[in-house]
Order: structure tokens, then C-alpha cells, then sequence
């Protein structure tokens, strides 16, 4: 496999099938990317080596998901000046917006790019990285473009279906 | 002044004071950029030449702050593969939670890059730029790492002080 | 068909089941209308084409139903001069209340009448076009009045199951 | 005074202030209105009779502003078939949440047309009763289009002087 | 059956189920008492009605339930002088929070004495009525000591039973 | 002084300007009462002495006002069976959320009448309370429609001076 | 059995599968630890008994599970000097964000140690009590040496099984 | 200075009145403490020397006030097996329910002990840890029932003024 140039972390398996949607997608664009479990809490070590390591590596752009109290994205922004993309995860009774705001509320000086809480979130992730290393790259523009044409497409066949079934 | 790397816009002029914490930001780093007012909901025509004029512009990351309803980052975010980051602004009685829904909600396929509500997130979304622009260029990742020591020598700073004032 | 009067839009096609509760609504009372996807995210060129079109064919009410950061309606909204109605749809994990504050906390000068989450919200919102173009038809009125009364005949009717029900 | 087209209702006095935008707006429109303080607590009998004139006195719309247990655009809802906006002010601790949901949040059948909390809202709920009433008025339609216009003029000044200030 | 000392009212049929737990609560203190559905929005004028029968029939007690813009409460409170109790139910998308902040946030001057959401303010509902007719019966005072020995009573059976499964 | 029919008692006497509003609607009604300050949390021992001279002192209705973590009105409740009416107060940063959360979210079985937050809830806590007595008091429901009536006809005042403020 | 160090109580038995999280982790930490019900709006009288008792008993810490308006650690804290642990329960429809507030934001001087809701937070409570009868236990501190590193284990753990089912 | 039993560490120097609270509980407890500004975000690796060195210095109990995304506690209490206790800091827009629910929401295994936001809650954050060395300190336990009478006598003494203000 090629050196990954997105690294995709969470917090705990159960975030897996989450985040799986940012790797389809970047497959989708064809970036090469690894896909790994790190928590914040239970594995700090081995997360601060992952920190140390982005820029050797040569990691581009980090995606971290996490629920609850999720420190995983800001706590491995605070160690990187890659772009860190959070996705807050929706796994305790409050519906994600403890998640959502423990992610997205950093101090001044050190950013998380937060998208939203879950599926759509981590799909987003996928994406937001893409456009983030699409800014030099042609190739990943023009992916891009045609991403946004697949979602207008599929809203045209929505429509589409929709009138036949009110014809019939 | 060079052709701006960065676009800075936001909903009304009230948001002014907040996002010039962005500008300063990218001036610091020394990236080009521009700022006006541009408002989803007022100015939806000059909102869309804004949109078609991003590519041709060569504008590489935009910068999108707005309060209550806060479309204009979804709206952008619709419009071009370049990287969109909001900053929800607390202009409501509802204390930002608007702003903040708004703007990160976004549905799967079109990410919106959030930061903080109000001047924290304004500055994260300047630092945010300067990481996404730094992907691939060395100068900016050294910026950025002086940027963090400095962050950390100022923490430095404030325990001297605390301890001098602990002393006397 | 007749040509229509009101226009329903969503921004998915999981919102079908939902805004098809004010379609229903409309049909009952005699109120010409179509129904089409239009993502303010996903196709906004389409949506911008929509907009434009809404004087020349004659529409008169936009009912526009979105989940999560719902942008829809205040887009619409922006475009035009006829009354807009948006629907919040509880689609992602914040039951609503993120597309509940991205529709009705619109800036001074853009009004979009909002109506409750969900189903609720999307018969209302049928019943509300109903009251706007009744401003100006008898007819209309004539039947809203019959409509009242018939939910006040469903309480009556209620209360008699109760009371038998209280008696056996 | 021309017979009034539509009536603001507030629940206190202390919510004039929020409400005279409605009618400041009504004023700018040339539509014809009158503003009274109607409780829905405090003087639900003369709340009643006012539902009871509506259609008498030929009130084409009603905008009515309350905060906390926001009832008063509900309860006029409930006996009428007019147009009913709803105006949630921020009048308790809790940010004008309470008197959104109180309002926005009506059963099946029973509409009412909520604007933003607060000022916006008010002054939203005055162009919202323009459209509707434009609904069947060309000048109307005429005078809302200059207020589209109007809107963006002001963000094109605000740019303007956005521009010279960064030249000085 | 005898002249009801207490009127539970609800705002709908969907919420039979709840408000059953208040009627059960009465029977079991021998509190006479009369249910029927009675909506603020759907059914003002019988509820109008119903208001001013209050003192005629002698209700000394109402217990209102409704959810979302919970008005029924408050509409009543409006209307009359006895106690007036509100149960919020969990209606719609928003988990009860509309329901308990439209009941409980009444202006200065109308109390509506609020209770939990759901099931529980149900039964203590029906308490809360005991108790305030029990201001001026000592048998109901006496059943209520007994009510509270018998809540006493499960919390040792209850512990009781966890012995013994400690145990086996 | 007469012996006291209600009890106005407080967590902290930074609640003592607030719940001077429940003394002084007593005092219009005619009710004696007295009031103290006692925590749940800072006095236990007291607050239950106080608890078990309810009967003894002949109290018929106990007031509690508390901010934060309200335990207070509860605590009450589950030593007595006179009804326990709680006023939630707004003294921490979260507006009284957590007051209003913590006092009217009883267990099944121990109700408290909870009001709104603040100071609109402390009157109102008074108001309940004289409707309580009032359930056996010719004279204090006498009382209690003059205080109707007086409540409309602030309104109607409000109205008249609307107008002549709108004729000048 | 040994006399018990740690004294678990709830609300409610419908409580228990979430507390026996806490009294499973001290089980393994060999804590001795005994598990009751023991409501503070229910059987008061008990609950000061065993607030009286714990001191004699040698209680060290006490765990207190409850939903709702969660007063049950808060009243237990009042009335001993030993740290208490509150664990939020999810038990009504607002997720717990009800008893989170009502344990967590206890009043200058009287503290809850409140951690997550529900089983994460009842795991914790167990693994808290342990840190705290560690500060003065080696063997417990090894323990929790052991804990940390079994945490950290099963993290690699997982990122293996990820491993491998990314290679097949 | 004695070697420090607790140490005292916060996000930001604008949380130093706030965290001056704790020190100073402890101060009047006699507890031994020093106290520093330690951002997770902005000095992570100053951050991780501190909890590398809790053990070896001999700290018993960290207390650490955060505002925003408060990471500080969590990060602290994934490196240490000695208590944490945390304190939300109301900083942002969001009054400190973004704090709460960073610090309180940590996921099974690393507790953080959470308690009230802002100076309530730093001041308990003093007698926790006082409560937590009490455990096996028979000094400290004496102290801490002196603590508590002394929050008794301060309820009756503003009783005693509040009489003497109610005779005058």
C-alpha cells in the first residue's frame, strides 16, 4: 500500500462503523490512508507517539472521531500543525452534542475542523480532506468537481422517480 | 496587494469586529487575503458571483462568519470544491448554539469546516487556513511550528508571573 | 393538472414521507400544487432555477421542508417575495432542534414562517398556505372554516369513545 | 386611519419595543394596522372578543409577540382562520427558547407562521404580512421587491466602506 | 357517580395513556373526578366552556396534560381561580422539554403548578391534587401518610429482594 | 403575628429578594407566613426539623425557593404531605435550566407544583398558594377574582395608554 | 463478608443494572463494597439513617446512583464528610441531562464528584472510589497501575483485530 | 513551602480568580498545594512532564479548571491513577455547558471527578480534595466537620439578620 497521506483515528471500536464512511470516501478519491483505534484516555502513549510521528510519516491531513467527552482531534492538534478534522460521535444518551461541543469549542490558537455529528460527519471528513489536499492538486480538483456533479445527478434521479411514482 | 490567497466574508457588517481576528491571523502568517460583506439572505446574486469568481480568483480556502441561521458557509461550501471554513457568530439571544448548528450540520457531501463560536473560532479559522495552505508549503509548516512555541512560551510567561505573584 | 399554486420542495428524498403530509393537506383543499427535491447543498444551481421561476409560473406560497443545518427555506427565502414556509425535518441525531434554529433565526429583513418539527409541522404547513391564499378567496375560507370544524368534531368524537369506553 | 389590515397583539407592554418594528415595517409598507396589548393570561376574555372581531372588523393578518409560555399566537390560532405569525421574545431567563418552542411547536391542524426571537423576528413578521398580502397585490409585490433590493444596496455600501477604511 | 372534586383534561387522545395514571392516582385516594379530552388549539370554545363550568360544577382541582406548545394548562389557569395543574407530555421530537417550558414558564399573576414529564408528573399529578384537597380533610391527609409508608414499604421490599439475590 | 398558614423558605439568602416576591402577594391575600433561609445542603438537621414541624405548626402550604442543583422544594416533599410548591431561581450560569430541571423532575410519587423560574415564579408561588387555601375559603377566592380582575385591568390601562401615546 | 469500604446506593431498583457497573469494578479491585436502595424523596427516614450510620460503619466512600431530579448524592453529601460520588441515571425522556444538572451543580461548600451518565459513569464511579482509597493504599495504586495498562492493552487489541481485517 | 499534596492547574490565566477559590479552600484546610497554568492545547508537552512527575512529587489529588472543549482533566486523568477532579470554567458563549460536558462525559475507565461550574464549583473542588486526604486523616475529617457547622451557623446567622430585618 502507498505511504498515507490521511490518517483516520477514533476513539474506540465501537466508532468503527462510523468511520468507515471517511475511508470509503477517500478511497472514493483514491488517497491513500490508514485507519487505526488511539484513545485519548485509554491509550495516551501511543497517541502522543502517533503525534510525533504524523510529520515523518509524511500524514498531510488527520481525521479523529470520538463520542462523549471527545478530546481525541483537539488533544492531536494541539501536538501537529497538519489540519486535524474532528467528527464528533453520537454514543452516549446525550445524542452527540457533548461530543459535538467538546470538539468543536477549542481555544484560541489551536483549531479542530469539525463537521458534523456521525454518518454524515465522517462522510464529510472524507471529503473536507480531499478538498484540503485538492488545494495543490489538479488531479483531486477535477475528482471534486465531479463528486459535486454525482450529488446534483443523484437529486435530478430523485426527482425523477418521484414524478413517475406520481404519474402511475 | 498580492491576489488573495484567502477569501474573508461574513453575513453583516456587525460581524466585523470578530472576523478581523481572522485577518490578523493570516497577515501574521503573511497570506494574502481579502474581506467583505456578503450576505446569503441579502445579497444572494453578489453571493453567487462570489462563488463563481473563487476559481478564477485562485482563491485557495475561504473564511465564512455569520450568526442566528448561519447559511452563508453551507451556501459557499455548495458552491465550490475549495476548502470552506464557518465561524458561527453570537448574534442572537440564543448565545451562538444557533450560529453553531447552522453552520456544522451540514449533510453528508458537502462539509463545512467548523470552528469555535465567535473570536477564538475566528482566530482557529485564520491558524486553520495557514495548516491547509501549509500542506504544501515548508515556510508556512515553519510559521505554524513558531506559532505553536510562541502559544507554549506564553503559558511559560503566565506561570512566571503567577509565581512571582505567589512569592511577593 | 392545474397549474400550481403552491410549490413543495425537500432537500432529501427521506424527507418524502414527511412533506407528503402537506401535499395532502393542499389536495384536500383544492390547492394546486407540485413536489420536487432540491437540495440547497446538493443542487444549487437547480434551486437557484427554481427560484427565479417562482414569479413567472405563477406560484404564490414555497413550502420548503430540511433536516440538520436546514438552509432551504432561507435560501428560497433570499430569492424571493413570496411567503416561504419552512418545515424543520428531524433527520439527524439532535431531533430537530438544529434544523428548528437554521430555519427561524433568520436576519432582520428574510423572513421564513417556520412551522413545528416534523410531521406536525408539515400538515401546518399545509394548512398555513391554505390561510394565505384564503386572504383573498372566500372559497378557501369557507373551507378552513369547515376545517376547524372538523377538528373540533374529531375532539367531540374523542370524548364520546371515552365516555363509553368510562361506562363499559 | 384606514380600517386596519393587520393587527399586532403583544402579551405585556414591555415587549412595545420588540414590537413596534412590526409595525414601523407595516408603517414603511403603507399597510394599515393597529397594536394593542392583549394577554392571553392576564385578559383571555378580551383576547377572546378580539378573535371574535377578526373577520368583522376585516383583519386580513395578526402578528403577535409573547415571551416565556408564549400562548397568545397559538390561542389566536385557535379561533381563527387568518394568517397567525408568531413572535417569541426574549423575556425570561432562558433566551427567548421557552417562547420559541411555546410557539413554534403547535399540533397538527393548527399553524402558526413563527419568525426569529426577538427584533428580526419582529421586523420579519412585518415583511412576512407584506407577502402575504402580496400574495393578491401587485404594488406590494412592487414595494417588496425594492425592499430585496434595498437589502442588498446596504450590504454594497457596507463593502464600500469596508474598502475605503482598508485603504486609509 | 358522585360531582367530580377534580377535572382532568388532556389535549389530545394520545395522551389517554398518560393521563389514566392521574385518574388511577384519585380513585385510589376516593377522589371523585372526570376525564375528557379538551384541546386549547382544536377545541377552544368547548374549552371555553369547560372554563367557565368550573366553579358551577364545583371542581376544586385541574389537571391539565398536553405536549409540545403545551397551552391547555395555561388557557385554563387564564380562565379561572381553583389550582391548576399541568402535566407536559413527551410528544413530539423535542423529548417533553417544549411541553415542560410552555407549561411552566407562565407570567407573573397565572400560576400553573408544574409537575414532571410524562408518566411520573402524571402520577403526581394526581398526588399534588390529594394533597392540596387534603389542606382541609383529615382523611385525606390520613391516606396520604399512608400513600408515603407504602412508598417507604417498596424501597424496603426492594431491598429486601437484592439481599437475597446478593445472597443466592 | 398571626401562626403562620404558609411557610416561605430559601436555599441561600442571595434567593431573598426574589422570594420577597412570594411574601409580599401573601401579604396582599391576607395569608400569614413566614419565611427563612434553609439549605438541604448546608442545614440538613434544620431543614428537617423544619420538615417535621409542619404539622405541629400547623403550616398548610410550604414555598421553596433554590438555584442550581434545587434540592431543596424536593427534600421538602418527601417528609411531608402538605403541597410543596418550588420556585426554581436563577443563580448560577446555566439561567436556571438546572434549577427548573432539578426541582420539577420528581419521582413518581413525590410531586413538587413547580413554577417558573425567577422572579415571575416567585409570584406566582404565592398566587398558587392562596388558590390552595382558596379551595376552602370563600373569602380568599373572592380575593382571588378581584386579582383577576385587577390583572385585566392593568392590561386594559396598558391599552389606553398605547393609544393616547399613538394619538400625540 | 468484609465490612464494606464503600457504601453503593440508588434511587430506584429500576437503577440497579446500571450500578452493579460500579460494584462490579470494585469487586475487582477486591474493594469491599455492599449495594442498597435507598430513595431521598421515598424513604427519607432511611436515607438519614444510613447518612448517620456511615462514619460508624467505616464507610470510606459512597457511590449514589439517581435519575431525574437527582437529589440522592446531593443529600447524602450534606450530611457526611466522606467523598460522594454521583452517577447521573438516564430514567426520563430528557437523557439525563436532568440528573446530570441535578447532581452536578451542588453549592459553594458541598461537593458531588459527578461523573458520566449512565454504565460508563457507574464503571467510573467504581474505578474513582479505588483512586481515592488508593491515595493512601500501594497495593491499590497497583491495581490501578495494572487497570491503566489493561485499558491500554485493549486498545492494541483492537487495532490489531482492524488490522487483520483490513488485510483479508 | 511543604511538598504540594494537591496540585492546582488550569487551562488559561483567565481562569486564575476562578481557580484562586480552590487554593484557597485548601489553604484554610492546611492542605500543602501549589498551583500553575497548563493548556492541554496550547503546552502539551510541559502538560504531559506535569503528569509524568505527579507520582514522583508526591501529589495525592490534580484539580484542573478548563473552559470551552475542557480537555485539561481528561488529559491529566489518562496519564495518573491518582484522583482528578475537574472544573468547568463558564468561558465561552455557552455558559459553561460546554465545559460541564468536556470534563463530566469521560468514557468508561477514566473517571474525571466533575463538579459545579465556575467559583461553586472551585470552591468544592477544595473540599473534595479535602474530603479525599480526609479519608485517612483524622485531623482533616475534624476539620471538615468544622467546615460544616460552620455552614450550618452561617444559614442561621443570615436568619437571625433576616428576623431582626423582618421586626424593624
Amino acid at each position: 500500500m502507498a505511504k498515507p497521506q490521511v490518517a483516520i483515528i477514533m476513539g474506540s471500536d465501537s466508532d468503527l462503523e462510523t468511520m468507515m464512511e471517511s475511508a470509503g470516501v477517500l478511497t472514493n478519491f483514491g488517497i491513500s490512508h490508514d485507519i487505526q483505534v488511539l484513545s485519548a484516555h485509554r491509550s495516551p502513549d501511543r497517541l502522543r507517539r502517533f503525534c510525533t510521528g504524523i510529520k515523518k510519516r509524511g500524514i498531510q491531513v488527520v481525521i479523529a472521531g470520538a463520542g462523549g467527552a471527545a478530546h481525541l482531534a483537539g488533544v492531536v492538534a494541539a501536538h501537529t500543525t497538519v489540519p486535524v478534522i474532528g467528527v464528533p460521535i453520537n454514543s452516549t444518551p446525550l445524542s452527540g452534542l457533548d461530543a459535538l461541543l467538546a470538539t468543536v469549542q477549542m481555544p484560541s490558537g489551536i483549531p479542530v475542523a469539525t463537521v458534523a455529528i456521525g454518518k454524515a460527519g465522517a462522510v464529510n471528513a472524507g471529503v473536507l480532506a480531499a478538498q484540503i489536499l485538492g488545494v495543490h492538486s489538479k488531479p483531486l480538483q477535477a475528482k471534486l468537481l465531479k463528486h459535486k456533479q454525482k450529488l446534483t445527478k443523484s437529486v435530478i434521479e430523485k426527482n425523477n422517480r418521484l414524478k413517475r411514482r406520481a404519474r402511475s
